[in-house]
């Protein structure tokens, strides 16, 4: 069982890295426009900023599904393929998260986003980052898997980060803010942008495994 | 591994396509009830939708695991195994769904539901149709594809749609309601109406997929 | 097919009954800290059993994870390797299910919890006790499922159970609580705890798949 992720995947295979990898840019471009929707306060600048997000959105579906189909008429072993289609679908949600946190801020409209929801929407950049690059390690990491093992291990950092982060605010939310309507708005987008994090470790995790498997 | 789907499926097993029929009607049948409890504001009525509802998610729950029992029975390839698993779960995720819907009407028990509430109501039980027409498709779609084609088209419409009148009421009720019970009964309510849109789609997206491997 | 779990299994790969027993007792441990917890009103007491249960979820993850790589490491049929891949991670479900609710009591610190709410933390720990007897059947179920059908049944209460205790609770809340922060607290606590014993009943419906399948 050993390499036959490779043995099988490359050189046959070759293509669903680029396709991976379009997925993981599709990842940096939605967060690095979430960061600047998260420093903005005007009604028609988040709707804006939503809809950009949500065409990001919709392209990172289209090339979900696009992988999904080559894979499904592809021979690869169930295996392999397996691997390949977590990868995509757990990108995928990544992107999700992103666009549930741009509809929050567009459709309830909160207060300006604190210091520590801008942190949130830093550290989902810097986990798409690194997605980014884990993926341009997919088609070597079995020859050298270092790599790859410091992404994971950053992603698993930026998660744990953007917990504390989370908790610490939301602790201080419920006891502080005496506006029900806005604590309401705030905590959704809050665990919105904490729960993408969530979905960038999930990739981690993901890659992590193939570290076993394949190396 | 083309037709692969219906060489091994029909006729060999194709008790599978009465099977998936079943779970569809009980889709349609739970969505009617959701539209008819749409439209009471009565606690005593949301509870007793809620409970009839909540019978058709058990009988749905059950056809399920009859599918899923029947297939852990049943020599076909894993892979095939996968998509009628899928498309079962999935109805099922629908089925539960509505009867999350049903469960919040009556136990939060909020004023009546706004006309955009019944329209995504309405937009559902359209869906729910679709599922069950298309349903109906699964043991000819490999010769002609394109009524089951137009079915996926019409749960993306559809859920698009859902999408438009949810965010647009969201938007208007964060800015209007200052009651803020009523605006978590009624938010959180909106959010499972348009989430089981959402469902029914993913129901469309694995047809599609089953397009792109069997025709 | 049949008896293919245990002709594969047993003798030759006995070292999974062991790792789902560790799985699940981490599940009873968690359980345990949660149902004190529910006793606590203390910010700091509350804070402590969540930093506990974290470090208990974090096990169970690692656990769950030492699983997934031995699986992948390890030449079973992609079946059987499924039903262990789904049984580990359905339990590691129930305790970020326990984690979740540990971490909404101290980060919202609510009021002292309600009767409903130790009532339901009671049901969670009764599952999780079955859950545990259950894993040491997975080795002799196939000779005799009797005592693995009643534990699938007992879990099936259970979760029955604990939806009553919870809609029973909601609509009163609904009716009688007048702060709205308050409300959405233990709202979203009480939620947190009735999805809790969902995902037990969860690892009953695999059990019962496995009984159809091996006996």
């Amino acid at each position: 069982m050993k390499n036959s992720f490779f043995s099988r995947f490359t050189p046959q295979e070759p293509k669903f890295f680029p396709m991976l990898n379009k997925l993981s840019e599709i990842v940096v471009e939605s967060s690095a426009l979430l960061v600047a929707d998260l420093r903005h306060d005007e009604p028609d600048k988040r709707a804006d900023y939503y809809k950009q997000i949500k065409e990001l959105e919709r392209k990172g579906d289209t090339q979900t599904h696009i992988i999904f189909d080559e894979l499904s008429k592809t021979f690869i072993t169930p295996f392999d393929r397996e691997d390949i289609h977590n990868l995509a679908s757990t990108m995928d949600d990544v992107i999700d998260g992103i666009n549930s946190c741009a509809k929050r801020i567009s459709i309830y409209n909160p207060r300006p986003i604190s210091q520590s929801g801008q942190e949130l929407g830093a550290l989902i950049e810097e986990g798409a980052g690194i997605l980014c690059k884990a993926m341009k390690e997919l088609e070597t990491f079995h020859k050298n898997p270092s790599a790859l093992r410091q992404y994971c291990d950053k992603l698993h950092e930026i998660e744990n980060h953007a917990d504390d982060v989370y908790e610490h605010f939301v602790t201080q939310l419920f006891e502080e803010e005496k506006d029900s309507i806005e604590l309401i708005k705030i905590k959704e987008i809050m665990q919105e942008l904490e729960k993408t994090t969530d979905m960038e470790e999930r990739v981690g995790k993901i890659l992590r495994s193939l570290i076993v498997k394949y190396v």
